[in-house]
């Protein structure tokens, strides 16, 4: 068949069925048709497929494999029974493919999840094996395939192993039982829990199909601030109906844990976790969980942070809290994600020093089945933060890595910016705790501390960006963030470039004009929010509340710590957090101290600090020399405006690709970089006017004044931006 | 081409090309490939498109028919400047097209919105020729076209006319400034105000065509429980970029006006109507509104009512406050729509007649430029209520009529009730108060009193149950409601059958065996509802605050009209509400009298008044014979499980369309119906068990008794249903 011919067709077929496929639902796993002459691979190495089985994994396997080469090849891969000739494509375990038993002990290294992916004879013909020792390797591996075609990668001589850096990859939902979503910039709830058990909506499987595209093994359904009606009967049914879709997938079902759901649900009048009717009541609820849901992923806890009840509510410890949960999940093989992500609303100490002080007296009082689950920075996503000072400080307790894949203090949807750079920085960050090369990424996967991973319990959590916006993460250019946090999370030593490249080439196009400026695009993407929003180290200037847009003024909230003024700290001499060694009774919060030794006195002096953590750690005047040459006060400027000018950068790179990508969404990103353009400018000119005010320094050469006086910028007010907690 | 051949392709694409093609987004505009060998009207009617014109509007018309005929004719149809023979397809009005200019004065009856259809000779050749005085008209005569051409009607020896019967036909949404949509269940508000004005959604101009496509000219964009956030600058922006939008699809924008915006806005001390300062505020903010709509339609008040703020609060009346608006409006020719939906906090008379005893002394009273919106029946929304007395009551009034397209109280999105017949029924009520014949329609329309239609005011409004579910209206057979409110807003004397046949046959399928046994369960559905939820009368027995389920049992609230119990009146003896006159000082509220005489003698005597109606207007014994032989007790109990078994019935005539509708759809609204089977099973169960315990009767033999106690049914709560208020 002429591909012309049919697409030509399609066009005439009017706009709804192109706009349909083009409007980004079908995420990387699009499958459009290759063109044969300048990529034949499929021709040769996939011209029959062998994929015996009856699993309900791999029978996903297969039709994943099934629906994505006819997509690329345009035509049917003929399933059989066995192979006629060369160019074969197997897949399978030992118990289901005599051609992946033939491998023998080859396998082993693949682990229970992993896969292997090798071309080899099979019954006397050149042939392609994708081979695993559980049904959920091979679909795992069967994706890993597809991305070879659908990014034009040879098919032939292939060896590939792959295992995963770490065992539990799940995505955190902050998603509440009304279907708001908390910090969610992409409409409602994706779980309609009206509807639910009776309603299982098509968009639940493709969830699941798209989780398990990048590796992810796990869903924690509900908001950290958790909701004690997620534990009743009724919830739980919907919550089994929800696992029944995800397990062919390889997806577990996770639920959050309201502290006091035994005096909510229960009727006790304590939820005092050492008290034994409270733990009789946890070990009956989680019986009840199993019998709903018998492979139930166990739960995550928010205790004491922000208002949420915990076992300090008892004077009881973190660890006292998680052991009683963990004691009751044991026997059903669950675990207990305890977050670290806790700072006191009495305490009056750094809050970035605060989950440090509470966590690591702690270490090795866990039971074997908690993971304490810490944010990459000791204060809350930031744009920029110093990795946070638990990662190589409880050798004793299995770390999972906290990421915020939604763009709460990003930019929300409209604004490009491409995370996978920031986890590549975290997971990189050497915490030197056992000398050079103690990277984060070492610690989260169990490689540092082999004293703890006894239990195999390793993981990464990402703070979804799901929704129900048609293209699931309200911006085209947001799925990459999902994206990059399962291929990160899969392998936590991955590059974020690589994985930037694969993404785009499956989201968009393969041709290299759009491939490479885009990249570049991406790869500048999150150090230009930065710039336009908090350079040099600085942080937590955003508006109260919704976090929508700059409000650095900010200082009558409350409690100290809520207020942007709290973190940065300027006067008329200088600004910054001063977090280095108090010197005589003066001085910093000595922050820097939670970190090992060496890392500590490169972050405690203000002249080795790196200039884009100078703010974070040290008060410095405005007229300090940079290394430009120019003066702080000079430099804080012009990284606003060089923000900006990246940001218009990003624009016209966009806008040059007119014609290389579907109309539909070329629109949208389009339109986004545009609002991300002027929101840019507004960080900018409302953050130089206010720091201006304090500085009472000239704008430096060249440099734009604010569009409006500070006034202005201080009286704007947005009560219905979304994602509001 | 071979239609098979592609079909046979598009198949191998995979899953997620079908998939998105049958979701539901395309509404009842398709426009599938038809078999030309049964139908091949296209061919000889349509094979070449005349359609000379540059406004907006005629350029969406143009493009709506190529692409209708394209997906149709399953290819292009020729556009050209001149016919190169028989068979071509004129579009226009007199200013853009020679063709329609030479049809003259016959054109004159087609009035400013209507178009003629007519097969007549062009230059020598048997043509076709869509004619309008207006631009918008032909977009309308395009879309009676194409609907023609999807229903396989007969496009030769055409001479349609048609004309709107109302003037105003409009969409309420009640949607909130945060997405939330009050009464909605179709996830968020498509109105996404956070990115607007920068971020146009394309899903806004297929709002404006679908719109279009039904007739409908106007959108209330905003909830009548009114936010004045919606009148600042900022949001009067957001509109004005969404009036951009839907311009060319002859929709204007309304707003709904919060009365007491002077004081939040203006920081006036009052919002009293007839205070200088505050009529100076309204003039201003209307100047400002067109500053940035110049074709704003107008105000929606909710006022004094539920809570609302409005001219009763400084003890003037609805009169005083709609003329101020109205006053502030008319130089830009703008209405106002004010609600007669009112019931009061402290009256303690009979909720079904307050909103009659406030409005009808008004009669006159209002500007030229005000309508009043009355709901079709007297108390809220119910399966079955009679015609509100204040049609044919206020004759010095432009009255327009609201119904409720989302499905409050009938199930709200699962259950599949058809509400056409709904509007039929209640615009087709007689009022008698000009003799026989006064309907309902007559009095909306203008036809019965023409003393008030010189100003030309008459409207429809239906509040919207469109969201940003992907299928628009929450389930398939939901946007059969919004199209049949459409269709019957132009002609408020059509046919609910003849409406749903179109529509079935344009949303699935022409196949006479899908398009009967579909219609009968179209046809059937909302009575089925009114039986397994509130027969003989009943209304009002839903749950508190959500109104999903029943709770005829609830008689604790506040105030007594928000109390089931209030409504029903169950008692030992019998059941209903006392409308009739009072007796000796004892008796009903009298209800009756505020209808004209005929009618009032009719529902005044148990013994004339329909039984559909009985316990509206009665209270009667439990021993009562019905018509059917049976006992009031029996007959009650036998309409509910009626209900329950038309519900079955419809089941199982949508099990057997499996094959003759795509997958996708005929999943969803399979489930939807088992869930609807239930949950009447529920309404049945939970009344028969409540009122049991009241009638204290056996139930008739063959009756199911109630599968739970009826405790259990009072212990279920719902906090999280959708829609909340």
């Amino acid at each position: 068949m002429k591909n012309r011919f049919l697409l030509a067709f399609v066009a005439t077929l009017g706009l709804s069925l192109s706009a349909a496929a083009e409007d980004g639902y079908d995420l990387w796993l699009r499958y459009p048709l290759v063109d044969s002459a300048t990529y034949a691979e499929l021709q040769t190495h996939a011209r029959e497929l062998v994929a015996p089985g009856t699993s309900a994994t791999l029978e996903v396997a297969r039709r994943e494999l099934m629906r994505g080469l006819a997509g690329l090849a345009g035509k049917p891969v003929p399933l059989v029974d066995s192979a006629s000739g060369p160019g074969a494509l197997y897949i399978g375990t030992p118990q289901s493919s005599p051609a992946v038993a033939s491998l023998g002990s080859s396998l082993r290294r693949a682990g229970a999840e992993g896969y292997i992916i090798r071309s080899m004879p099979v019954g006397g013909h050149p042939a392609t094996v994708i081979a695993a020792n559980s049904d959920i390797g091979v679909l795992y591996g069967v994706f890993h395939y597809l991305r070879l075609a659908q990014t034009r990668q040879p098919l032939g001589h292939r060896a590939i192993l792959s295992t995963p850096g770490t065992r539990i990859r799940v995505l955190d939902h902050w998603d509440n039982l009304d279907r708001h979503v908390e910090r969610g910039y992409a409409g409602e709830s994706i779980w309609d829990w009206h509807k639910l058990p009776d309603w299982l909506d098509p968009r639940y499987t493709d969830y699941a199909r798209a989780c398990a595209s990048i590796g992810l093994n796990g869903t924690v359904l509900t908001n950290v601030n958790a909701n004690a009606t997620s534990l009743t009967p009724d919830y739980l049914d919907k919550a089994a109906a929800l696992a029944g879709v995800l397990r062919p997938y390889g997806v577990r079902v996770y639920l959050t844990a309201r502290f006091s759901a035994p005096i909510e649900l229960g009727g006790l009048k304590t939820a005092d976790p050492l008290d034994p009717g409270v733990r009789a009541w946890w070990k009956a609820k989680v019986d009840e969980v199993y019998r709903h849901i018998p492979d139930f992923g166990g739960f995550l806890v928010k205790a004491n942070s922000e208002g949420q009840p915990g076992p300090q509510d008892y004077h009881r410890t973190h660890a006292d809290g998680a052991n009683m949960l963990a004691e009751a999940l044991a026997p059903h093989g669950g675990i207990v994600m305890w977050r670290a992500f806790v700072y006191s609303s009495e305490n009056t100490e750094d809050r970035a020093k605060q989950a440090y002080a509470e966590f690591v007296p702690l270490d090795g009082k866990f039971a074997d089945n908690v993971l304490v689950q810490v944010k990459n920075g000791p204060i809350d996503f930031q744009p920029r933060e110093p990795f946070s000072p638990l990662f190589g400080a409880m050798p004793k307790t299995p770390l999972m890595m906290e990421f915020q894949i939604t763009k709460e203090y990003l930019g929300f949807a409209t604004h490009l910016v491409y995370l996978g750079t920031l986890y590549e920085e975290a997971l990189a960050a050497d915490t030197w705790v056992a000398g050079k090369g103690s990277t984060v990424a070492k610690v989260i996967t169990g490689q540092l501390h082999g004293n703890f991973s006894l239990t195999g319990q390793t993981g990464m959590a990402g703070v979804a960006n799901i929704g129900s916006d048609r293209n699931w993460s309200g911006s085209h250019f947001d799925q990459a963030n999902w994206y990059a946090f399962g291929r990160l999370a899969w392998d936590p030593a991955a590059s974020a470039r690589d994985i930037a490249t694969d993404w785009i080439r499956m989201t968009f196009s393969n041709d290299p004009q759009f491939v490479a400026p885009v990249l570049d695009m991406m790869m500048g993407s999150r150090e230009a929010a930065v710039d336009y929003m908090t350079p040099l180290g600085l942080a937590h200037l955003m508006g109260t509340g919704h976090h929508y847009g700059p409000a650095p003024w900010v200082s009558d909230l409350k409690r100290p710590e809520w207020n942007p003024a709290y973190y940065h700290r300027a006067d008329a001499a200088g600004i910054g957090f001063d977090r280095g060694p108090a010197v005589d009774g003066k001085g910093g919060s000595n922050a820097v101290a939670q970190y090992a030794p060496k890392v500590a006195r490169v972050f405690a002096d203000p002249h080795k600090v790196p200039e884009n953590l100078l703010l974070w750690f040290h008060h410095v005047s405005w007229d300090r020399r940079m290394a430009s040459g120019r003066t702080l006060w000079d430099e804080l400027v012009w990284r606003y405006g060089h923000g900006v000018e990246v940001v218009s950068q990003m624009r016209r790179t966009w806008d040059a690709q007119q014609g290389r990508v579907d109309a539909q969404r070329f629109a949208q990103v389009a339109a986004f970089l545009a609002i991300q353009e002027q929101e840019a400018r507004w960080w900018r000119d409302a953050c130089i006017a206010y720091f201006q005010s304090l500085s009472r320094r000239p704008l430096p050469a060249g440099a734009a004044p604010p569009a409006h006086p500070l006034e202005y910028y201080q009286s704007l007010q947005f009560p219905y931006a979304p994602g509001r907690g």
